[in-house]
């Protein structure tokens, strides 16, 4: 098996060679006018970690490891700051063990363990956490990080329902491998898809491809099994139930501190056929989002419906920079799309966008190909691959000083103009103060009746060695104005140990105080992901 | 204003007269070859209720009531249960105070009250529970039941978020006549909507108008404000967020146990132009599901996909009770349906339905009346007008030992027709040892990719003073048999008394716990709706 990276997204293959760094710094120096020599990749044989502190039990020690690599590659997430950390060597406090349990058996012992040796038991899925879901909590004597890769199947398909009993452990090449053959799908396209698991899409409320109508994971869960330190949590499988407040809510979303979601029934479909795709584009960002407005507010559900702004869609999909870009697309496993984006683009028109009507790509999917290729020619194509290998370009940035990272929210459409407003204010403001200037930038990754999720992209040339705290405070300011315009502090990303200071802002203070008594009921010692949340 | 009848549905002037008494009577007694005479309606001045064991204090006498009528409609649902206990003046324990606050500082004074006194605090808003929902628990030296009608009004409405703050005791038709002139609909219509809160459906999970995509009231809810005997619970207004378990979906099916809706931000819409109605016949009800299913996993979304069995499509929609009856309806703000609805109708065709192509009515609301006339011709007419009118007519057959009631379920489609047939064979088994026989049918109101929402109704001919004990039995083996066949207690009718024995067996144990602990830190003291969803 291909060996992860401790500290680039993806493989070690997958790291950057001193050419592509020095390629990254050249057009970096350039567009900041800086001289830059980029600093070489770690090297792993450079890793010095802490001592495990901790032994497992002889009848775990099978599916326990404890080398320096492994609890390296367990520590951080891939934000920004992890990447920054790790590129650094700086490792001061990894997992004592990282488990790799094989069934549920070994899940409840490993629990059991953690439970009565009061050790933090942090649950692992891919590892792409950009919130720093499982970095280890300080202040425990030790730190043991399941991760859950064993449980990679699909367990059974239920076709005439169109549902499937999956292992929470399944990373997102897998499961579609293993629905394929079937003729199924899940169709959950998060960017971290390569390197995250259904378990860890439930957990984070993971949103996905669907850009409209049902987005979040959330809405293909039929049914969770979750192992808690107290025991098994089973909800039954029901295409829909009105019986008391739904069990599977609590589960989803709880990142890992109340128990570890080994299986789910998940609502899967056909796959596509029929596609339709368009970019449309929009003198303004405004004027294109009046279009996502209308489209959505129609309920035309479209697949697609990602806005770009001027300067998104010049970096992604190759436009001059003074337009803003609507990304269309339509998809079916039995009915053709070509009425339907025809609509919507008839919308997009009206409220200004531009398209040529024979930029508007209709496929019966008569070609034989089930994936069709409406959706990769022209600007949708180029800005699918621009968003595929989007963080794979970030691993060549590091070692220069250079700030980037993403931060997305949700927010109503009565109060979007002034959170874009603000929002771009202030990290342009901070981007100025920190960095001396810097770029500002968004996109809509879903939109919905009430409002946009707008997800922000924010770039600087920083100091090499002080990129964490200039990163931290250009985010404060950013979280700040999201939080006083009315937004969430995640759509999709989750809250992990970074948003938790918001996170507590944003909540119903009774509703922490719930969550805290389920907490102590499903987990009395607390040991599941100390910190996350709630405090223990 | 109006005065609610005690036991009937509706107001007191809905109530039978002696005369529709005797034609259900004779039309009872044709079909069931019995001789009945129909004992005549209850008098109001017959009603001796147990004397209110307590008062409230000064403050707030002006806002509580404590008459015989007034508590007598507090007592019971509309359920067959509740209507013959009413009928027969039964009233053992009614509540002892009836109270109306008129803003949030008045229910935070009762619920302040009855905490600090130990009474049980019942929340109530349009009183058509079918569950027991808000019957006073026994066991408290105090109930104070809490009809919340004068927190009736629209208080905001976004327009560009599509978005309203409501008050949570608003009644259906208030609230869509505050929403309509700013063309705008909720579109929420339970049958009970005209004696039925906004509160009310949030708290009890209600199903609506749409049969397929967003069916529950919980995916129209922005935003929800709770007083809770703790303090204030109030989510931010969200279009959508991953930031943790959603704190909404724990008030939402919470049932009265954890606090008050006094208000809810939900998600509003343009008033439907476009429609298209169909009524496509089958052979067997078993072909309709299968057409049914093909729809809804097509995602083409109709906005009604009701399925009648041969039984219902004769008593419903006039059919001549060969065949079933597939309800198809489309409809939408801006968009034409006619494309969606062959479409559906071809899928209806491929599964053995029949419909005249004359018989697919498509309107474009060019008649100018937004509400259109597709949905209210023909059999769809019918059985529109039999739905809005089935619960007056239960009114009528009272009185006469006459046993019937409805029940409805979710279930996976895997497992749906051995549901369909050991709920029937259970209901109908009970019905001739009870009833010495008697009718079962089903429809489904709800369909979703992965299961329907079959909903049962069912009669005999009981015994005059007999005929709780008789209902009794048969709902127990129905819903055992429902749950032996992988359904749901409830899809939309929630859990309340009557369901409580086969939700504990449904619900995880865990999750039974951990609601538990919820429960405790909102109501220390245990006085919201006692009995509901958990014990103290």
């Amino acid at each position: 098996m291909a060996k992860r990276s401790f500290w680039a997204w993806g493989h070690e293959s997958d790291e950057p060679t001193v050419e592509q760094m020095k390629t990254a710094a050249v057009d970096i120096a350039e567009r900041y006018n800086v001289d830059l020599t980029p600093v070489g990749p770690p090297n792993p044989a450079d890793l010095s970690l802490r001592k495990p502190r901790i032994s497992p039990p002889s009848s775990l020690a099978d599916i326990c490891a404890s080398d320096d690599h492994d609890r390296a590659v367990h520590t951080y997430g891939r934000s920004f700051r992890d990447r920054i950390r790790a590129f650094n060597l700086d490792f001061p406090n990894p997992p004592d063990v990282v488990a790799r349990p094989r069934n549920e058996q070994e899940v409840e012992a490993l629990l059991e363990w953690c439970s009565s040796s009061g050790y933090a038991a942090i649950p692992f899925g891919g590892g792409s956490s950009t919130v720093a879901g499982f970095e280890p909590p300080e202040g425990y004597d030790g730190v043991v990080t399941i991760d859950l890769e064993g449980l990679d199947q699909v367990l059974e398909i239920d076709d005439v329902s169109r549902s499937a009993r999956i292992q929470g452990g399944i990373y997102g090449p897998a499961l579609e491998d293993q629905l394929r053959p079937h003729g199924f799908t899940l169709r959950h396209y998060p960017q971290s898809f390569e390197f995250s698991t259904l378990g860890g899409w439930i957990v984070t409320r993971s949103g996905g491809h669907y850009a409209t109508n049902q987005t979040h994971i959330d809405d293909m869960v039929e049914s969770v099994r979750m192992i808690t330190p107290t025991g098994l949590w089973e909800s039954r499988r029901l295409p829909g139930s009105g019986a008391g407040p739904s069990p599977d809510r609590i589960a989803i979303g709880s990142e890992g501190t109340l128990g570890i979601i080994t299986e789910a029934w998940m609502r899967i479909q056909a796959r596509p056929v029929f596609r339709a795709s368009a970019g449309v584009t929009f003198p303004t960002f405004a004027a294109g989002a009046e279009a996502a407005r209308r489209i959505v507010q129609t309920k035309l559900w479209p697949a697609n419906c990602r806005l770009l702004d001027p300067v998104e869609a010049a970096a992604a999909a190759g436009m001059d920079g003074s337009s803003a870009l609507l990304l269309l697309g339509f998809e079916s496993a039995e009915v053709p799309q070509g009425e339907l984006i025809r609509h919507a683009v008839d919308i997009a028109r009206e409220t200004g966008g531009t398209i040529d009507d024979a930029n508007i790509r209709v496929s019966d999917g008569s070609g034989g190909n089930s994936d069709g290729d409406t959706g990769r020619q022209g600007s949708v194509g180029a800005w699918r691959n621009s968003f595929l290998n989007a963080p794979y370009m970030k691993n060549h940035q590091a070692g220069l000083g250079f700030v980037t990272e993403t931060m997305e929210t949700a927010v109503t459409w009565d109060r979007w103009p002034n959170l874009d407003q603000t929002v771009r204010a202030a990290l342009q403001d901070a981007l100025n103060r920190v960095c001396g200037g810097g770029t500002v930038s968004c996109r809509f990754t879903h939109v919905y009746t009430d409002g946009p999720a707008p997800y922000f992209t924010f770039e600087g040339m920083g100091r090499l060695g002080a990129e964490l705290e200039m990163y931290d405070e250009i985010k404060k300011r950013a979280s700040d104005a999201i939080m006083a315009a009315g937004g969430t502090i995640t759509h999709h990303h989750a809250v992990g140990r970074l948003h938790r200071p918001w996170y507590d802002q944003q909540r119903p203070e009774l509703f922490a105080q719930a969550l805290k008594a389920v907490k102590r009921t499903l987990d009395p010692n607390g040991v599941l992901n100390p910190g996350l949340l709630i405090d223990a």
